[in-house]
């Protein structure tokens, strides 16, 4: 049986999106909030979408955390450490955090098409600095639309994975080949993610300039590098 | 009849692989170098590649100045600085310089897989402040792998090129669609450029790491978005 994972944070359209692509993979998903209504009415609504079968329940970010030891964060930059500090005793030992955090400049009024530098070097970063010992923090999924992944079309976009953890790496690689259209490449150590986070509002000023829902895929590498369903 | 294009710098992998494909592309191509010698035996090789009807000769990189208002500048960023000063009266008002330097760590004995921090915010901006009023400076090219530009197949990735001048940035979309496999992306001001600098990092670990010549394609954007050569 596979591993329940806990979105932590993740009645957004970011978290929302990997719930219903995990969801129809007949993963089993839970949707973390610090509300555990709103978690309830998203799991619902996930359900409505990936069918009655669908393996998803709603519930508080620290209950989540408790319940599985594969965690995805996707709540916005202004939102992570402080979410993050409120979970330090939720958060067990043996966990993988997936980071999908952007530091867009956004968060503090500016443009969704820049960035804020972050002391760390990357939102992931900053995560693995504000976990308990124990929590391996990966950052993935970064440049994946939230619409494309709403939708229902295989989504067209590579993610890159980052983590100082080899084995961790693999596991997430594993989770993000569940969803259609996305190809896993190991990016190396997690320092790597600064950019991939950087891309992201690279990808949000072309959805503006040209109307669009950008993500990347990298071209070039030899065909083992991309891990892909199959 | 088109407009020669100098290549200042232009006798490393960088140069050699624009000056090629511009070449073949029925192009007047001008490589420039601080060495005249160098030049000339830089275009004799792409001769050799191209065909004896390549359109391409060398010089001094002030003389392919003088001669050119459409200029590639393709030097490492520890000779970037340093070219544009000696070059300060050689650059005609008028020019268009399409900015391919990337600010690796490696200028300074660090990694090629991570970048310095540019004051003016990328190395394209840091040119736009070194040329003499009346030249533009456009950010392009710089993920395109050289190996792959030195070769012979179509070039698997997208330019997104980023200036403040839209006029310019419509010329450069064109140079880029006259090599194969190439598409132009609008990518809005030049400050953007530090993000697709920052790219090129990442491609050059992801090479590293996965012993490939990594490229990037943008997904998801409307097909006007794209400017191909058709």
């Amino acid at each position: 049986m596979s591993r329940p994972i806990a979105i932590l944070g993740g009645t957004g359209p970011a978290g929302m999106g990997l719930a219903l692509r995990w969801a129809r993979a007949g993963e089993s998903v839970v949707i973390g909030s610090r509300n555990a209504e709103l978690a309830e009415a998203a799991a619902n609504q996930i359900r409505d979408k990936a069918g009655a079968s669908a393996q998803v329940r709603g519930t508080t970010n620290a209950e989540a955390c408790a319940s599985c030891d594969l965690l995805a964060l996707t709540v916005p930059f202004e939102g992570q450490a402080g979410l993050l500090k409120e979970l330090k005793t939720a958060l067990k030992a043996g966990s993988i955090l997936m980071d999908a955090t952007v530091p867009l400049a956004a968060s503090i009024g500016g443009r969704a098409s820049r960035t804020l530098g972050v002391w760390q070097g990357s939102a992931a970063q900053q995560t693995a600095e504000l976990v308990p010992k124990g929590v391996t923090v990966v950052g993935a999924f970064q440049n994946c639309s939230a619409d494309a992944m709403n939708g229902d079309d295989p989504v067209e976009c590579d993610v890159i994975v980052c983590s100082d953890n080899p084995e961790a790496t693999q596991t997430v690689c594993g989770l993000v080949t569940k969803i259609p259209g996305l190809r896993a490449i190991d990016g190396g150590k997690l320092e790597n993610s600064r950019i991939v986070e950087q891309v992201t509002a690279l990808l949000i000023g072309l959805n503006i300039r040209h109307k669009g829902h950008g993500g990347i895929r990298i071209t070039g590498l030899p065909a083992a590098a991309y891990r892909t369903a199959g």
